[in-house]
């Protein structure tokens, strides 16, 4: 059997897995937290370890009846994937870390790199809920809104590696300050952050709701998920929240619908989590946003594959780039 | 030597020329009136008149020694390229007309069909101001905005061929209603109606201006060109127009960067006619939103065959089609 080791480093944890090239089942799944305070030297270093020990539970559950071919490495960026370079990323506060390299050279295997959130679109469209189709875009919803365009199984990459900034799309031109330094992205509107900061500011506006008591007054505690369970729990504000949120995620969605035209737009993170109150009204403003040939052709659905896409999906850029596919 | 004719059918003009397989070289050039008042039966007719035309000039010019392999036709969409048929056009009036099957009868001649956009910005990838770049978007501004995606020489149309509706991102999310029917989409900022618009609600609202008297009083005359004369001479609400358009189209094209990392946009169409007041700032705003790996590795480009890029691109969809690429 023949394998391919999946890293997802991400600004919280790392997790890493042995992907059969085959058939992408995942063995000898681990993750620990990132210890972005050690710098490089201390993240690669845990990387190191825990593809040792992904090995190691390898050896046990399949004895010696199998071959790990290469690593595949996710992680933030920007980064340089021809020369395997991480070339910032502000959640690790890193600048050109060769990463890729010198994770091979400590486990002795061949790697190669791409951005987390291609890694998680491609993780989706090979065994997830893309899998099949031939035109795939992904959102990636998190600390920041990242993306991914999947197109005939390959990750497009456009010109110097940095295609698919969905976070970026301007959705609200003269709007909210984004963290990139622009006004109005879909970022500065539905990032986890954001969703807490709107939810903040209606507190703040004196808007009736549990939410402060769910954080024993400390605003600063509010996070996206304590906005979902609220609004689980019928909360005014809350709800209110998560149905903006759905509006401007829906006119995000729509316009990658119009751009793309695409089979699938998988929508994965934590904002999953806010469950149906979100994502059905988010595929109503699709509706009422694109071209109808567009979205009729189209699926909006969640990402089937939570904590495991993205080494799926580092696993997978190896595959297509030392095995010419996936 | 061996020719395709193209055909670009617009709302105003048809345009028909006989192209170089090889090299792209148009002979046989001309345009008449599109006859839309007279439906689909009136507007064949005259193209196949017009494609007789251009057969007996690329005669008189060149003799016996060439060939014409078939038929490019660009048309306004949404179309279906598989079975020849124009679903809708607006602008037109048309319902399911199967264009490419009825003009090939006419001439004699197999042919190809796909969207207008698509062929001005295949024009300019394959001989005009992307030529030579792997990854190119292009938009075409006139009575709507549209646009085009060309991957590695071909045009990418998505599941349905509704690929690259520029027109229709979403950019100012509460803001003006639209044609299609949403509201804050790019066309309803800066198409040429959207530009007339823009000034005369400046007029309505008392802006020092000439632009009243450019059009005898008669506000309903003003269009997009207008205000560009008009800001050429220093007009204070023209000059706030235009700017704003470069605005408007900046963060259009700055999301088309963030999404796509393309090595060229080409701007087409009557607004690269509003001159360095508007590049400019189009650019500088381009700067300001897009992340700067994605502009540093990108040209913005006004359009540089206006009137021919429609005729080149359909012959060129034609090549890729029935030859296999450009």
């Amino acid at each position: 059997m023949e394998l391919i080791l999946g890293v997802d480093l991400g600004g919280t944890n790392i997790v890493v897995g042995a992907v059969g090239a085959d058939n992408g089942k995942v063995h000898g799944l681990n993750q620990r937290r990132t210890p972005v305070e050690q710098g490089p030297d201390g993240v690669i270093d845990r990387i190191s370890a825990m593809i040792h020990k992904c090995q190691a539970d390898v050896r046990e559950e399949l004895g010696d009846e199998h071959e790990i071919l290469g690593i595949g490495i996710g992680s933030p960026g920007p980064l340089n994937r021809k020369t395997g370079v991480v070339i910032t990323t502000p959640n690790l506060r890193w600048r050109n870390v060769p990463i890729r390299d010198r994770v091979s050279e400590a486990a002795g295997l061949p790697a190669a790199l791409d951005n987390d959130a291609n890694c998680a679109i491609l993780g989706e469209s090979w065994l997830g809920a893309a899998q099949g189709a031939r035109y795939v875009v992904g959102l990636t919803i998190g600390t920041g809104i990242g993306g991914g365009i999947v197109l005939d199984g390959e990750v497009f990459h456009g010109a110097v590696d940095v295609a698919g900034e969905f976070g970026h799309m301007t959705i609200n031109i003269g709007g909210r300050r984004c963290g990139c330094g622009n006004y109005g992205c879909l970022e500065a509107y539905a990032s986890g952050p954001a969703i807490a900061a709107r939810a903040v500011e209606g507190i703040e506006a004196n808007s009736e709701t549990v939410l402060p008591e769910l954080v024993d007054g400390d605003l600063s505690q509010i996070t996206a998920e304590t906005v979902y369970r609220a609004a689980t729990e019928g909360d005014g504000l809350a709800l209110d929240v998560v149905k903006d949120t759905a509006r401007f995620l829906g006119a995000g969605v729509a316009t990658l619908v119009n751009i793309f035209n695409p089979e699938v737009v998988v929508v994965c993170g934590g904002v999953t989590k806010a469950g149906p109150g979100l994502f059905g009204p988010l595929v109503d403003e699709v509706k009422r946003r694109a071209f109808k040939p567009g979205w009729e052709s189209c699926r909006v659905v969640p990402g089937e594959l939570p904590g495991i896409a993205g080494v799926l999906g580092a696993a997978g850029t190896y595959k297509i780039e030392h095995l010419g596919g996936l």
